[in-house]
């Protein structure tokens, strides 16, 4: 309370305090008090010269941010003038065509996958199983252990090499990356058609190749990059340019049909259109909008129709859409359960997400420790050449030693392998292994009761846990939902085993408990609860277990915020992407624009001198431009630098340049020879300065910024809280926001970076915010 | 492309130019054309004097807006200080056990509600079947008609009597009004107690009454009414105010709350958590937010949780959660379809577009006809008295008339007459008749094939249609979500017969065909489509059965959307109410922020004369008003203000007037005088100014403002496009925009009727966009 006195209620209003950071005050510990020693010397909260490897609160300064916001300059006005509502219309027409198109293409990649992995396995295990029961009693069972081996590390390193040599950016899942681009960050390359290739193929290497992987986050990212490529009409990597849909060359449209391509990736993924776009709202999509999301959903919707067309008929059932056999879990009766139920699920929820933030807290480690050591290219190969002989390892040794022997008949396994059990019986670790992990879930939820022994179980469990996270983060395309699906189906069916043992005349069904464990370790792992509870819903055709498996989600998530993050959010973080979060920092009030901008600002004259501008873009690595009536002379000082007037970027005076639309030589007015179709032309990857080339004489030319530049684009006051930017910022998807003073005078600009420095952090009952610091090196 | 001769390029930027109103050139048609002309004599963009009724062109200019805006003032900054991240922790913590509250509590009233309407249906229908079986040998049909009609209309007029004279606000679903507040409109009383007493009894008294009438709407409004009273800690109704959970006192916060009442709303009427989520989302939401999403999950889980626990012990099985019983439609068993069936899912929602276009145009019609003929309350009353009087006759006629008589233990009905039907076999009609709605619904999903006579159910469905368009609209408190779908059953079952008839050797089920014609018929009504598709699978269970039900839902909306509006959206706009659409009006860059603005502005100094203040409080009618260096003195020329230093809002002014906050009289820096709380205890009623009272000494006094105005909030440019003011508005969720020169001084100021009166239409393939006038006269 006496902090009243302390400070002046009346805020400063004319005096901009060149504080650097104003820590907020409460009860949190502030990291890195460091910082304000920083200012003086680097004036952008950089980081050390030396970066600590694994640190999570560092932002990278390499990602640059999307833009949401419309440029409403003159020549949009000019082309909305020569439109009219019919070419609304048109474009309207057009959007949903795509969101069909999206819908479509993302299915038949899915089933393309889906198929080629089918295919591949059958041929993979039914060879395997072939040598295995011809040399368990020739004593030669060392040659299809080699022979496993090998068909697990060739395609593994196929894959490993393609994802590392050529796009690197394919490896993992693609979710953070589609969350970070949605978000509003460009990852360099996370949308190309050539990422795509890679992922597919790289996805099909690495389930093929048996590792701990799923489909399904490839899958997700697949549908990004087949939203961003329809939508665009171009591709940079085929070197085509189709001169169609320009008028969706914008970061805005273009996020759009991105978080309708990955509902659809969801959709196809899963065969859960709902989960997609709830997929696509609670991972993605930022800026709810009702037409939006009807789009998403018919994307989803076609994308799910697509794909169970083609299986079904694939599958030999053609045209039969409710066949069984399309959903991806298997179909679970009606689940019957009652009210006592509710606390096992619960405390497996809990449990979940226990073993949930210990996967994390694992994978963490483990890739800071490939952060540090595995650097080179070939070392990332070899990493998962020597995950995939593990794998086949360690499954061969449990197949070997585990005696779990099951008469055949059972169990729905396409390849039985008998091992050392008795004619007629089938080895059931061998069952389990000698499928896909996918079709291994679907066992673990369907397998009637008494399949499996307790103690093959939690080998398996034990075993696939410590795979799964040593897989995640390998240098090949790979998802982790199947995985965590698998382990949690694991132990879940465990405790169902464990319930028979103890309550005897109680009649478990052990399938039941499977889908609560696997719902609560994926839960636990990745924390999302609406989306998941949706997918699993539709994947198992079971809605009304809906709400058991709700009530597991969220108490997994609830468990594992109390200790870490979600997996992606790790990843991300250790990314140093500057991603924003939903709500602004609480206790952030007393945090003003003025010290968390960034200052001096460079500006520009409305009309300016192209010497100039191509000197101010060579030295500067600033991406926009405030331009104003006049500049100001001593742009080191805190000194105001003329009345904003708008804001140009960077890429558009590139394209400014490039096309010398100087006043000296161009005729502005002349909409043929300067119109927005210039900028859509050149949209996504905009030239380096260093590609622009002007005469001598052309130096001396001007250029009238004013057509050109967003007029009254967003500003806000010194004054103005970190709450009140960051609402501003993220509300409405901002890349620059220009600060001025009391005068409407630039004195500043706030970007993404200065917004997501300030991060709450809670961490076993207990937050804070922490301000990060913003690295070169990372 | 000569336009851009026309128009310099250069937009104006130091001249302030006083037009009134950019019409956006294009194709579409301007409606009122005579605005510019009104422009001269009523600043406001007034309607004329004479207001033709069932107008959907005026906004009304009673309808104030919420401020989803926080209010960063110095006291705020206290609050902040004094309490740390514990106390954030305690808010979220608090938030939580909120969600759980309202969760519990809405379910519960839906149990009332659901348990008395069972019990009172029973009663009536049992007395009735009692007396037809009995007269109908005795030639006394007239007594159970006579019956039949007294039983209907007590009811429905004890329930209109309490809606019309207590609390009209209770009249219909309460769906449009939640969705108006939802979207940030101050619809007065639709979230206290009384109406939710109101409600409850009134639909109890409606379906009871056997209009054609659903429980879920009011359901729905309870929900948003129980969050509202919870979250606050008080209630003016009852007068009592508990002192807790006053930090929640914002309409930011309260707003939040409510969209989680709505939702666990939808859960409890349907038993569809996620269809409530997605029902809030896709309806009312404006703000998207992940953490507030899962709150909303919460609270819809923890309702159906509450719903199905208590319910299943009604039916006699505690504890069984997943009883089919409790599935409020009835479970499906998988639904078999192929792919050929697609087409005629197609061209049933196509069907239900046209028709749902049709009920919609009817009953705007009716609701014009009731505005202009119907206003005494008695005549509402008398009103509602003869459709009770004409469903018992319509129902009557046909069971007497039709002769289509099933042998009886085919259906699952409760009361089956016999009527003139043979020994062993019911009156199906009757059986229709004799159950609540929802029954029918369930009866014709559920009734195997043959159960019905094509003739009977076709008038059915005809007089049904008419009867629950002519109830729509009453003054009662009714839903519209179970005649839509009853009524869509009944055509829907209709198809299926007629494919029976056509294609002998198909085996049709027509069930299935019901429920696709239900969904058809209510997306054509209400035009919603994600939350229907979930509420539909989730209240029948049947998962599998999703794609169809959204490609029927989407065609019927494409084809609805193509003739009219959805019946909430004209309900609204025959209200006019100032609803926000999702997107700013396409090709409106060329119109401007001083186009639309409102303008001069009455302003404050920032240290002002009480006096002063009470005057303009007394003589203007405005909300909020800016705060500014020095003010002007010509008020009537456009003539700038002084420079923007912050905005206070009418309510902060009478409670600081009320609080005698003087600079003379009060030490303003002492937090135990001068806090939030002060202003947090006054929410959400503040009295009026004619409440104030001061002393002549006392109008002599100053007040500082500068603590209590909200300083630094948004502002705009005066050369902001349209799009872009809606963009920051609808966003952000504000209620007045300052609009500033280039010099930062205040010019004008935009509240959500300036931004609402562009309206974008689109009828039969055409769209434009048109001008709202504002009346104060609807």
């Amino acid at each position: 309370m006496s902090s009243a006195e302390r400070q002046p209620l009346i805020r400063p209003e004319e005096e901009i305090i060149s504080y650097g950071v104003n820590v907020a005050d409460g009860t949190g510990s502030i990291n890195n008090e460091d910082d304000v020693t920083q200012e003086s010397e680097c004036r952008t909260h950089c980081a050390p010269e030396t970066v600590e490897v694994g640190n999570l609160n560092l932002l990278s300064s390499k990602f640059e941010s999307l833009d949401y916001d419309t440029c409403e300059n003159h020549l949009l006005l000019d082309e909305e003038r020569s439109k009219g509502y019919k070419f609304i219309m048109k474009k309207s027409f057009a959007r949903w065509i795509i969101f069909l198109l999206i819908g479509i293409f993302t299915a038949l990649i899915a089933c393309f996958i889906d198929i080629m992995i089918e295919v591949l396995s059958d041929l993979k295990y039914n060879c395997l199983q072939f040598y295995v029961d011809s040399c368990v009693w020739n004593y030669c069972l060392v040659t299809p252990y080699l022979l496993w081996m090998v068909l697990n590390i060739v395609p593994v390193v196929i894959g490993s090499l393609l994802v590392t040599y050529l796009e690197p950016v394919a490896a993992g899942s693609g979710i953070p990356q589609v969350k970070c681009y949605l978000n509003g960050v460009k990852i360099p390359r996370v949308v190309r058609i050539k990422t795509l290739l890679v992922k597919v193929f790289g996805v099909i290497s690495s389930v093929v190749g048996g590792l701990a992987v799923g489909k399904e986050g490839p899958m997700i990212h697949s549908g990004a990059v087949v939203a961003a490529g329809i939508s665009q009409g171009k591709s940079t990597t085929l070197k085509v340019d189709l001169r169609i849909l320009d008028y969706f060359r914008e970061d805005h449209e273009k996020r759009d049909f991105v978080s309708g391509g990955a509902a659809a990736g969801v959709a196809a993924a899963f065969g859960a259109p709902v989960g997609g776009v709830l997929f696509s709202l609670e991972e993605g999509t930022s800026f709810w909008n009702q037409g939006l999301t009807w789009r998403i959903f018919f994307a989803s919707m076609v994308s799910t129709f697509t794909l169970n067309s083609v299986l079904s008929t694939y599958h030999g059932r053609p045209g039969d859409l409710s066949y069984c056999g399309l959903l991806n879990f298997g179909k679970f009766e009606t689940i019957v359960y009652t009210f006592s139920e509710f606390f096992i699920f619960i405390l497996m929820g809990m449990t979940g997400g226990l073993l949930g933030a210990l996967f994390n807290h694992i994978n963490y480690k483990l890739t800071v420790f490939r952060l540090r050591y595995i650097q080179a290219r070939w070392l990332k190969v070899f990493e998962a050449a020597m995950v995939a002989a593990l794998t086949c390892t360690v499954g061969f040794t449990m197949i070997y030693v585990m005696d779990d022997c099951k008469p055949l008949g059972q169990d729905p396994t396409k390849f039985p392998v008998q091992m050392f059990c008795g004619d007629g019986q089938y080895n059931v670790l061998g069952a389990i292994w000698f499928q896909t992990p996918e079709a291994s879930v679907r066992s673990l939820f369907h397998d009637p009761p008494g399949s499996h022994k307790v103690l093959s179980v939690a080998v398996f469990f034990v075993g696939y846990f410590l795979l799964s996270c040593w897989t995640y983060g390998l240098s090949v395309s790979s998802g982790l939902f199947i995985p965590s699906l698998l382990t949690g189906a694991a132990w879940g069916r465990l405790v169902g085993m464990g319930l028979e043992i103890l309550l005897p005349g109680w009649k478990v069904d052990p399938g039941k408990y499977a889908l609560v464990g696997a719902a609560a370790q994926l839960g636990g792992v990745v924390r999302m609860t609406i989306s998941l509870t949706v997918i699993l819903i539709e994947a198992t055709g079971s809605i009304s277990f809906g709400l058991p498996l709700m009530i597991t989600l969220i108490m997994a998530k609830w468990v594992g915020d109390f200790f870490n993050e979600g997996i992606y959010d790790i990843h991300i973080q250790l990314a140093g992407v500057p991603l924003l979060p939903w709500e602004p920092p609480p206790l952030s009030n007393n945090i003003y624009a003025s010290g968390i901008m960034s200052h001096p600002v460079v500006t520009f004259n409305a009309v300016e001198n192209v010497g100039r501008i191509i000197d101010v873009l060579r030295s500067e690595t600033h991406n926009g431009f405030p331009i104003v009536d006049q500049q100001c002379e001593d742009a080191d000082s805190m000194k105001t630098c003329g009345t904003y007037r708008g804001i140009i970027l960077r890429s558009q005076l590139i394209v400014l340049l490039q096309n010398k639309i100087f006043n000296e030589s161009v005729e502005i007015w002349n909409p043929k020879q300067v119109s927005i179709k210039m900028f859509w032309k050149a949209y996504p990857r905009y030239q380096s300065i260093k590609d622009v080339s002007v005469t001598q004489e052309e130096r001396l030319f001007t250029i009238d910024l004013r057509p050109f530049m967003n007029p009254a684009s967003y500003t806000l006051l010194h004054s103005a809280s970190l709450p009140r930017v960051f609402r501003l910022f993220r509300g409405l998807g901002l890349r620059h926001l220009v600060i001025v003073n009391d005068s409407n005078e630039v004195i500043g600009i706030v970007t993404r970076k200065d917004v997501a420095r300030f991060r709450v952090w809670k961490h076993r009952g207990r937050m804070g915010m922490i301000e990060l610091m913003i690295s070169e090196k990372l």
